[in-house]
């Protein structure tokens, strides 16, 4: 049962993640993925098809290499950082990344509506939203370990999937054909089997407080990402990084306050940066172009794309991990990575056609 | 992990439900089941449909019900009568069911070429080869518990699923379009996600010699199974009951060569009937009954029917036997099931349109 490491190591990253997704959605580019940077307006099939494949192959790359960062950095016993200030570099560095971004883009196409910095109150006001639903999910998350513990959490957390297809479904209207759907419920059950262990069945004796505050946090955690999606989308011309921009700034004051709230004496009797190592820098890194992902997804895919693809990375992880650390990968795991298999598939090969 | 019971026990059910198919597959009707019994010629589709609906149903109780019974013998502590002679009893009662239904027939008909019981050698010179196939398959299985324990046999089994699906596809030529394919792999995954346990990763530790064993008897169990399919479905007009009948002589056969072989002596000192209790006989009629039904499947639909039907079994004998014994499921079956439904609506929704 090496995989439960792994699992509950994932645990962390995604607890990371989500609250650095929390603090605001995010974006940007610059350098190298040049495409992504430009509006995105008159582009041909080809070439939407073509940004889309390289965002989602990048969050798919990204939230791994996040995975394994947290594996390697716990192996090296360097976890002693204080992860609110961490995540409030991550904003920080992804505000820079999206200004960075926008100051290529005015100087090769100058100041337009689409990408200007300055912003109306009617344009920003749901910003927060997002950050404040990721907020209560995170406060939730410490009542719940009153009932589930954290493996039995991580596998009660695969209810994600099916609230973000719900609620992708009821918010934004987006339909998806039976076959997507049956893919959908299939790479929920994938994803559970795959995390399976000695231990899983206790999650079946959870009391019914538990599952409860499972589905809420579900709920909150599905309708925070479709939320940030109808934001990107609401004006899809846009510059990204100028939607980023203005989540990340919310990202920051959000962080200031976690800061504030959780770890102000130790921040100020140990330092802003006690507990910092090279693997913190890089994670912080990570997290930053994986939060930007994220946000590109968001604009030039959606919430199904954002959820194939960290259930993939979560796969790809343990394969990895087999010859990064020396894990063992369970039957379970293999099973579940055939149904998460067939599960893409079946998204693709069940479109819509119409 | 209290499923585990249920399951070695399926698995004697299967080794002796695979015991009687090995002698010959079966059929029959009379009584209840009218329909059944006529030739098939001139029906409608909405007829057909019903037909098919109906085996398929018979198939898919008696076949749970069979590991109930087997389950309810075991508890009661009766289970020391021989297996060989149980088995020949059942060919002879799926022999004597034919003829009763025959006779019917020919009372209500007359003889034509297509129910007359007289056959040519050229009709049933292939009728003994899948017997010939289960009992290779039978004898292997002695050897294969060298390399794996029972539960990691019973896992190993899934791979029949495969196995008759791409020999029905080279064999029979029957097409399978993609969405199909993907829901027998689903089938196989989810069936295997159900009987998984603690020990259930011991499987991967198989050696070379034990995944090659597993492998050919997958091949010779489903070519069994395929076979079967291609001699009753031959002769279309040819009355399924005739055909049992000469598949079943060939069981008794088989039979009586398996009781001078393995259970002589006990038969001469002990006496035929030693062992039986009300539970054997309930036995008796029930294998038989499936026997029936699953050469019915094989006349009026085919052999991915067949397996659909016998893996839901798998799933409600696990259900029924919460309620009739007090087992409990794991999280593990309840995904397992989840796959296994999904599959079932895949294979109806990905039908081939032409």
């Amino acid at each position: 049962m090496e995989y439960r490491k792994l699992k509950d190591q994932e645990d962390d990253v995604d607890a990371m993640r989500e609250d650095v997704e929390s603090r605001a959605e995010k974006a940007h580019s610059s350098a190298g993925i040049n495409p992504l940077s430009t509006a995105g307006g008159g582009l041909g099939d080809h070439s939407r098809w073509k940004r889309k494949s390289i965002v989602t192959l990048a969050l798919t790359f990204l939230t791994s290499s996040q995975a394994i960062l947290i594996v390697w950095s716990k192996r090296a016993g360097k976890y002693e950082y204080s992860v609110t200030t961490a995540n409030f570099l991550v904003e920080t560095l992804k505000c820079f990344l999206s200004l960075a971004a926008l100051t290529r883009i005015w100087r090769r196409e100058g100041v337009t509506d689409d990408n200007r910095l300055r912003t109306t109150f009617e344009e920003v006001k749901v910003y927060p939203i997002p950050a404040a639903l990721y907020l209560v999910k995170n406060l939730l998350q410490y009542y719940i370990f009153a009932y589930v513990d954290a493996p039995g959490y991580q596998i009660l957390k695969n209810l994600n999937i099916i609230s973000t297809g719900v609620l992708y479904r009821i918010i934004l209207k987006r339909e998806l054909s039976e076959i997507q759907w049956a893919a959908f419920i299939l790479l929920c059950a994938g994803c559970t089997t795959a995390q399976l262990n000695s231990n899983s069945d206790q999650v079946l004796e959870t009391p019914f407080q538990g599952w409860i505050m499972a589905i809420v946090m579900a709920l909150l955690s599905g309708f925070a990402g479709v939320y940030t999606e109808a934001i990107i989308k609401k004006r899809p011309s846009r510059n990204i990084n100028v939607q980023n921009f203005w989540l990340y700034i919310f990202g920051m004051i959000f962080n200031i306050i976690a800061i504030l709230v959780q770890d102000f004496s130790a921040v100020l009797n140990k330092g802003f940066f006690h507990g910092y190592s090279l693997i913190t820098i890089l994670m912080i890194f990570n997290h930053a172009l994986s939060g930007i992902a994220v946000s590109m997804v968001m604009k030039y895919a959606d919430n199904i794309v954002k959820v194939y693809s960290t259930s993939v990375a979560m796969l790809l992880t343990a394969v990895v991990s087999v010859f990064l650390f020396g894990f063992h990968l369970s039957l379970a795991f293999f099973l579940g990575a055939v149904v998460v298999s067939v599960s893409v598939y079946l998204h693709s090969a069940g479109k819509l056609r119409r």
